[in-house]
């Protein structure tokens, strides 16, 4: 269900070195989001449950609250930023091999954080030709 | 320079929580990209001296090539990802609070990489009213 995609759409996807989700994730689950114990292992248990390989990860909670993470999969990265005080996460899910592997990783962390609002973008990386 | 951005662009873009570079290099230094060892040190460098603060970072290097790395910041992430052998990185700046920041993080990284060919793609992220 993506809202769009770049202006790289018009070319062939199947030739792009990976495929990056941009999920925008509105009105979460409040008490998740001021849980980054919850969230780190949520979100990786989410991205293995998907079929992605997690290599190794990195998560940084800020001061009063909000957390980023890091996660480098065999298939590239997923990245996670919380605003609790928003409702808002903002998470890629870069991927490259499976084309299908970005919107598995979306549809679990939608579910994960209860996202009444979502947004997805669907960016094709490292095309041959380039739209420039 | 940026050659497109997503549907979200019509909004107003102050009011984005986030801005985030998805940066495609082409046709880079292929030493520089077969040398993870600078690759690592020169990213950091380039983040910092756009003004970035580093918070931790962690690289990956794969077999037979090809190195991702994933940097958080104060400011919420940079990652990249290399194909030397298509003489291809991938780069994400993703910063809240100064939006001029990820562009600094770009000219910065062109640069750094020597890339013949780039597209530079901006998309506000964490919008009040998504377009959804």
């Amino acid at each position: 269900m993506p809202h769009g995609t770049t202006d790289t759409a018009s070319v062939d996807a199947s030739e792009a070195l990976g495929v990056h989700l941009v999920l925008e994730l509105y009105e979460c689950d409040e008490a998740l989001l001021r849980d980054n114990e919850r969230l780190s292992t949520g979100i990786r248990a989410a991205v293995r449950d998907a079929g992605a390989t997690v290599v190794e990860s990195l998560f940084h909670a800020f001061s009063p609250d909000g957390l980023s993470g890091v996660i480098v999969i065999a298939e590239s990265h997923v990245t996670l930023h919380t605003w609790p005080d928003k409702g808002y996460a903002a998470i890629d899910a870069f991927t490259c091999g499976d084309h299908a592997l970005p919107r598995r990783i979306g549809e679990r962390l939608i579910a994960f954080f209860g996202a009444k609002r979502h947004e997805e973008t669907y960016i094709f990386r490292g095309l041959p030709s380039p739209s420039a």
